[in-house]
């Protein structure tokens, strides 16, 4: 008899679920679900739709998220034709840190009539950038204290994290900091509607917000330091209580299981960050293998024995990932959305045109063209650094650098300039990774990216010299929701006793491989080199002619205050969209 | 009674004549003939159509040349309803070094029915770069024997000038050479089929053969060392009869009169160059004034009283612009042609849709977006060297970058940084001449691109914080040679006696003077300082990324040997032009 399960995997503008066969992985059926109210980062969607945000705001509703489970779950057994008694387990995912203040019942505040007009009351999204200054904040103090955790998270975390996000509320908007009785993870508050029940996993709280099993929160004497009244956060507004994903959260209660059509009682696994959850999906249970979810950004994963302090990571977390072992985590900011801003905004008619005509993309177009390219061909050479540098460098407000143009450049080699630049992004990371003996000797992808370009992972592969395999699943985060699902549920459901035999059962690669061509590894080596001499020169201060820039520019602008990062800051600049206004 | 002038400019692409009053300039008729073989770069225009060009080859026809006389100067005569016994002169100018080989007779060998498929037989345009190699052992054996001239032109020679052209001919194809009894300057054969006589004009002479009035030419002995047969290149193949500009020629033969509708021994003027021709035609004789001319390229012209080596310029040259002067010349060799670059390949549709709404150029469009920004606001920096850098770096193998672009960058931002890259590249200049005692205190701008673009102009005021004047005339070269052509007629003849005289007669400014604006001026000072450090950097040496890319390029293109400029190696880049091919 055959046993399923659900995984819903919460991305930044849509829901995804798949109705897996927890046998062998096999995806019976795929629902998506776009937010009605998708990223809200100009106002919100109030009746009158007459409070704006602020230019470095991004917002999620968290009435998406039950939409999400209503429009898809129910959608998923009517197309596979699967009996709920038949399905063992749901597990979901989110985006991260992704977080929302509610009520002690878990009724999120925005939901109130008196807090639905106050953006704090609303989720700040994981690409919220408005708390850059408590992340200062929470830097500074941190360095002063000598706090010990900061080495765990390369010594510097993100404005996009758990505390600064929380600290902006208490700044900012103090009444709905009060009002808050909890302040939680999206992941875990949609856990929380499933089975009716508090839990905190353990991949947000580590990576995200300054947890970790040895050693817990940072000490109240810290938060203190940061503000009188977030002394008490942890206490009064989250829960020590951290659960290790793979764990069962609970029983799908009476209100979800009539949501979802799920039989009242399934197993409902821990939540999980969407990244962290494909590791597994993409076959990964062990060390040595890296796995990069390449998408609008990069995300890389690896699994370690130890956990060693590697620069620029952004966190290192015990059981972070798969149970046993320390899961790495560093990134890239900006490479799907690099090669997106290309295409809209530097890309001449004709190659749009040639688009249109064969009923393709202007990426594919670009992609056909830059692939007859030799390595070294276009004479260029690009730091991918558009949206700042987010590992090794940890550095929001660096910005792009495009060095070789001559009159003869033409778009698709700086398409591929582009993609060899994230490419050797992503060495640098490897390269921190092995300096500190945390080994890398092949590579799974997933995400969107690989998928769509085949070129963009051979280059990766020619620039790293090693071989790169793609995962089997179009739904990686999804397919790995399910198999925590397929854990919750335990072998006496018919699932499994563990991620690592969910993973070898139900996580698959695609039969090619994507091996590195030694000639062109030989001329990548060579430009690799000089892509580390700009990057070093441009990135740790002996060229600072970026952040000077950007000094003006924030001058010019009129807004020399606030640490805005550049993105933000100039997300609509006077004067420049034209035909976009 | 009236009196009047004909000027003829004979361009990379068409020649223009114009017609104008010798009392006070005014412009009575222009007429402008596009060359029928325009310029020659991929085949010969022989009959067969087979003969190939290199990719680095330029070439003209001079038979161009007379159908632009017969053509234009008889259109203008009709046109202003002047009678041709009213015309006291013509005078002419061209591009320079733009060269060919004749018989003695002057005859271009590529009319000769044995040579006519012998591409070295044709006229070397100002832009033909294949002679690179030999620029290169000009400038290495000029070294080796400490040449003293070579100061005189900042150090280092160019493959566009004459001798690397010379003997380009003499390496490549010794049958030409040898049948070669004359290699001249186009400008100075065209005043030859003017007058029937030969002569040599000292502007052409002094910026791209290495005469001056002082020491003649280089020593036999420096010729000797190139090449054993180049040793008496000077005495068997040019002159060393070197005439004044500002003097007659001679007088207009029968053979000219006939194509041009002139009477036969109308005063001839001594030709002279497009550049230099503009300066008093831009009102400029006296010190203190650099005149500009901005197209494609830019070309800056300032008088000085003696001749002190200015780091990276092209020449100076006693008398070569103005009488009794040091005329100095730098130049910046990518400018309104970055700019077009910049248009057809980097800009995305939306741009190119509203300029076609508008019924305007693209170019129009970007200048009125970038026009709302504020200096520093785009936080983006360029080095202007995307067709490399000839004055004061004088290196092809320099290229460009930009620094700064995020995900918010937008195409005027980028147009806007192009524009203040080329400023920038200017103040380098002025600062060099400065550097030497050679006062700029003032600018006076000519040539297509301030015509069109008065964003571009108040860019370079408030760059170099100098009061930057408009030359009246859009004809200032036909303008100039005009004027040339009544100093040649002399005050007897109804014209003037020096050059200083027909300048203050015939020469104008137009009203509006672009002053800079000091807010602006100061943040530039800011980013030039920024400019300063990236330009020293990759320019001098310290970073030379751009030389490594290059010599990376072209070992993928295979073609690692010849010292070919970049421009021209990736002309044709495989795989690149998609929609153009």
């Amino acid at each position: 008899m055959s046993r399923y399960a659900v995984g819903v995997d919460f991305g930044t503008e849509s829901g995804r679920a798949v109705l897996v066969d927890v046998a062998d992985g096999r995806e019976l059926a795929v629902a998506v679900h776009p937010y009605r109210n998708g990223v809200i980062d100009e106002r919100l969607p109030s009746p009158d739709d007459d409070v704006r945000l602020e230019p470095d705001w991004a917002l999620q509703d968290p009435a998406d998220y039950v939409r999400t489970l209503r429009a898809t779950v129910p959608r998923l057994l009517a197309e596979a034709g699967v009996d709920p008694g038949d399905v063992i387990g749901i597990g979901i995912d989110a985006t991260a840190c992704t977080m929302l203040p509610t009520l002690a019942d878990g009724t999120p505040l925005c939901a109130l009539d008196r807090f639905r007009r106050n953006p704090h009351a609303w989720v700040k999204l994981w690409k919220h950038h408005a708390a850059q200054p408590e992340a200062d904040r929470i830097n500074a103090v941190a360095r002063e204290r000598g706090e010990p955790w900061l080495e765990r998270y390369g010594g510097k975390i993100s404005s996009e994290w758990f505390f600064p996000k929380a600290l902006q509320i208490l700044d900012e908007a103090p009444e709905v900091y009060r009002a808050a009785d909890r302040l939680i993870e999206a992941a875990d508050w949609i856990v929380w509607q499933l089975t009716d029940r508090e839990t905190r996993n353990n991949c947000t709280a580590g990576y995200k917000a300054l947890w970790s099993r040895r050693d817990g929160f940072p000490d109240e004497s810290y938060f203190a330091a940061l503000h009188p009244d977030f002394r008490r956060v942890v206490d009064e507004k989250m829960s020590r209580g951290v659960v290790l994903i793979g764990r069962r959260a609970g029983r799908l209660c009476a209100r979800a299981a009539a949501w979802t059509g799920l039989r009242e009682g399934t197993a409902v696994a821990v939540a999980n960050v969407d990244a962290h959850v494909s590791v597994p999906a993409a076959t990964v249970t062990e060390p040595g293998t890296m796995v990069v979810i390449m998408g609008t950004s990069n995300c890389h994963l690896v699994l370690g024995e130890r956990p060693v302090p590697v620069e620029g990571m952004c966190g290192v977390v015990e059981d972070g990932v798969v149970p046993g072992r320390f899961g790495f985590e560093a990134g890239q900011s900006g490479v799907g959305d690099i090669f997106a801003w290309f295409a809209e905004h530097a890309v001449p008619p004709g190659y749009h045109e040639a688009a249109r005509r064969r009923g393709v993309s202007v990426h594919e177009v670009l992609e056909a063209e830059a692939a007859g390219l030799r390595p070294g061909q276009s004479g260029l050479l690009a730091l991918d650094w558009w949206n700042g540098n987010r590992s090794v460098l940890v550095d929001a407000d660096l910005a792009g650098l495009l060095v070789g143009p001559t009159l003869a450049t033409r778009a698709p080699e700086v398409y591929r300039a582009l993609i060899e630049a994230t490419a050797f992004g992503t060495r640098v990371i490897i390269d921190a990774f092995e300096a500190k003996g945390v080994r890398v000797d092949g590579i799974v992808a997933c995400g969107g990216l690989p998928e769509a370009n085949r070129l963009l992972v051979q280059v990766y592969a020619d620039v790293t010299g090693r071989e790169f395999r793609l995962a089997a699943s179009r739904q990686t985060p999804a397919l790995g929701s399910a198999m925590h699902a397929a854990v919750a549920a335990g072998t006496e459901a018919g699932g499994y006793d563990s991620i690592v035999e969910a993973s070898r059962h139900m996580a698959h690669l695609r039969d090619r491989a994507y091996r590195p061509v030694p000639a062109h590894h030989a001329v990548y080596d060579e430009l690799y080199r000089e892509y580390l001499r700009l990057h070093d020169l441009f990135g740790r201060g002996g060229m600072d002619v970026m952040k000077r820039l950007r000094r003006l520019r924030l001058q010019a602008l009129g807004d020399p205050s606030r640490g805005v990062p550049p993105v933000l800051a100039n997300r609509r600049p006077p004067g420049t969209p034209l035909d976009r206004r």
